[in-house]
């Protein structure tokens, strides 16, 4: 289906745009706070990564007739904001207790875990008003600045204000395999990439219908990065701990160790067939987006 | 100066409505988090308290022209969860550390650490949703809900936002004081109690010579507050520790530490000499505003 639409390519030409932007943000952000809690911000926000956000909430921004310039990677680097404090306040030892993220040391493991701390929950509010600039910068009205931002801060709830959506996500209704889902980064990842393209529809003057075509697909593709997720995992217990994929999985609740590896990877599967029917009906016209509903349970990290 | 006023009786008055916008806000936030953070919500905001940072939105928010219905008291408590979540992250392990607060467990000790990390994060975006639909429910234009939510944001920023005041509020530019008074607390106090002010005004319709006159209060009444909490430790340190006040404040930097007892005294009323003064120029009218400058550094908690 996005065969003929090269996203490495389009990856590759976003990444500099989107460091750019994050670069203008931590900046402000540094401007505003003490060193230590500024160095802590530009550790967390700038390390590497897919920028997933980001990049959908310029793809969505585009897609419903945004135009190119710099404002909607300064309205998506908001997201990105959002996505970097929650991964630092994740990584806090009475949390995940992580030493390495994507082999850099965590931010608490560099900068200290109570300025990281700090620097977390600063980047709500900075994310709010970077957002707020960033749609005003882009000439949105008034009312459209403030659903920017209300959605914004609706997906930033520090895990918990997203909660109870993986039932309905489910369609089942199995308060066993909700429940057994329950962790926090299952529910921030889907309402997060949801809001991520919302901001950018939101933004770009997107109305009802679309927008929660929009929604439908961000949720989807949440789930199935999730699940991707979780295979991954299993895969590279596997291979690194030299474990028994399930044994490993099992130690938490993962799609993997519920429904084994088959299972989840034909669930992952249909939630990028249901990401893909809800561009359709949509009528948006966006191949970026179909092709990055294939990527998140297609890449290999 | 103010002894015609009854402020106990005035405090005595706001507490139960404060106290009702702050159910009313907690089972809110309630109904969009995991059990485990409302629960933590709950225990973290309504626990005992002066209410000071409500009561000082309200009194403004009145002073500069507004109503007496309980929406104001909702605006009110977005604040009350903005100084909720600092009190939650400042008592973790990794900041203060502290078990009890007011003669209870600290939030951390009672509902975990993760838990606690996380319900003060979920408070920034609440605080601002509060904010935002109690400034429509008082029928702010589009541009004072903005300005109303952007206030309140700006003061929230983890400790950080808010840096580099201290200098300007010593008004001497003294680099070693203002360093040595670095802590966080203090810049936090000071911009917050200012901002309670500012929400308030900002709601009532109060434009820029009154938001700055209430700008310089709030601030000279956060600094004398500080002082005020400096020479309260110091005292309390020698009754209960034995120690000598000057050797228990010593072991942080405070004022009393700096400058002694007798000079912090004299700089905590000279704050409230400035507060009455941008009180007097600012043409409002409120007593209990000038009332409040006085019970803070004469508060015996």
């Amino acid at each position: 289906m996005s065969g003929a639409f090269d996203l490495d390519a389009y990856l590759a030409g976003e990444a500099p745009r989107v460091h750019a932007a994050l670069e203008r943000a931590t900046t402000w952000i540094g401007e505003r706070v003490t060193p230590d809690v500024a160095a802590a911000v530009r550790h967390g926000v700038l390390s590497e990564g897919k920028r997933l956000r980001p990049v959908l909430c310029v793809a969505a921004f585009r897609a419903c007739g945004g135009g190119d310039g710099d404002a909607a990677y300064d309205l998506a680097a908001s997201l990105e904001l959002i996505h970097a404090y929650s991964l630092m306040h994740d990584d806090l030892p009475c949390m995940d207790d992580a030493d390495l993220r994507r082999g850099r040391p965590t931010t608490h493991k560099a900068h200290g875990e109570d300025v990281t701390l700090r620097a977390g929950a600063a980047l709500i509010p900075a994310a709010a008003l970077q957002a707020w600039r960033a749609a005003e910068g882009l000439g949105c009205p008034r009312s459209t600045v403030r659903a920017v931002v209300a959605r914004l801060m609706e997906a930033s709830g520090g895990g918990g204000m997203v909660g109870g959506q993986w039932v309905d996500l489910e369609g089942e209704g199995r308060a066993l395999g909700a429940e057994a889902l329950d962790g926090l980064h299952r529910r921030k990842t889907g309402a997060l990439l949801a809001a991520s393209l919302l901001v950018g529809a939101t933004a770009a003057g997107a109305q009802g219908p679309t927008l929660e075509a929009l929604e439908r697909y961000g949720r989807a593709i949440g789930l199935a990065f999730q699940i991707a997720d979780d295979i991954l995992d299993a895969t590279r217990s596997a291979e690194v701990l030299g474990k028994n994929p399930s044994d490993a999985a099992l130690e938490k609740s993962t799609y993997v160790a519920l429904y084994g590896l088959e299972e989840a990877a034909r669930r992952a599967r249909s939630q990028v067939d249901e990401a893909l029917a809800a561009l359709v009906g949509s009528g948006v016209r966006a191949p970026v987006l179909e092709a990055l509903a294939l990527f998140v349970v297609e890449r290999e990290r």
